[in-house]
């Protein structure tokens, strides 16, 4: 079992954050190995981001997914480029408040509104790549909510934990209440 | 011109930070290619944390650092494990209050007390990695310290851009000040 995860969007909104929460959850709490790598070229200086994890018990030869399974999106430019690189059967998830996906894969399109529902609740957008992961784990069950719940526990200062515990939660129900067809790519 | 950088220490030094603030400074404001990524593995699961950037001027094909030429240790057991990886003329940052290192290389070997100067300074250890990095900026020059500046407005709360300002200075300070001879190893 490996799973290659892209996750995507721009410079700000927590993807690195999500990245390496996904990869410690992983490692630390459930016994796989995990790499996660970010590349920093011409196009992180047009405010783009992009994080690699990759999840298997077997050892990882190549950190980078170059064909993920697993690739999220928060912002249309970040779909536009990776979207196309989606492994067949793969899941692709969007906040569709930020992306309008225009390429048609042969993979799983699971979008709902997430970025007016963390603003509505929390006033900011800082806990929205929280949410998301709330709404990817729900997904996908890549790690388990407990594990990631231990690392934003150590990574966060207690100040934080009601808002990451509240944010995980809010992703999750918003995933679970999901109502759209998977499959239309 | 290419520089291959192993930053080594234990879960909660901050030495990720380091590597991403490292990567992004180098690529957002001095227009080379970085890549930045981290393992997780068994030694993980002991505390152990290594995370590696390649900054060069050609494309990044394999983000992983086998060999550094500037290798940085905040624990005995990252000196123990790494050391012997560096390349021939490689530097090798240390801090002193920390780490003792035994194997001899042929490397410059920069040992210098840190941690309990930002203990004085700052109360708590937290601003441990940002001292470091002003001593490796000032060591080696990777990045500038504007363009690293740069990252950490970005990246913190205004409330922590005079302690990390400090911390930079303090690091650099050290670093100026130290009067060991290089090439210990």
């Amino acid at each position: 079992m490996i799973n290659r995860i892209l996750l995507s969007g721009s410079g700000g909104q927590g993807v690195i954050t999500m990245a390496i929460l996904l990869a410690q959850a992983a490692c630390l709490y459930e016994g796989h190995n995990a790499i996660q790598s970010q590349s920093y070229g011409p196009e992180a200086r047009g405010g783009a981001t992009r994080s690699d994890v990759i999840i298997s018990d077997e050892p990882i030869y190549y950190p980078k997914v170059q064909h993920p399974n697993i690739l999220v999106a928060l912002t249309n430019e970040a779909s536009a480029k990776y979207l196309k690189f989606i492994r067949p059967n793969g899941i692709f998830l969007f906040d569709s408040d930020l992306v309008q996906p225009s390429t048609k894969m042969d993979a799983d399109y699971v979008g709902f509104p997430m970025y007016k529902p963390v603003m509505e609740r929390f006033g900011k957008p800082q806990a929205l790549n929280i949410c998301v992961l709330g709404a990817l784990l729900e997904l996908t069950h890549v790690t388990s909510f407990d594990s990631i719940r231990q690392c934003l526990k150590a990574r966060f200062r207690p100040a934080f934990h009601q808002a990451n515990e509240d944010a995980l939660h809010l992703g999750q129900d918003l995933a679970a209440s999901w109502k759209g067809t998977h499959r239309l790519g």
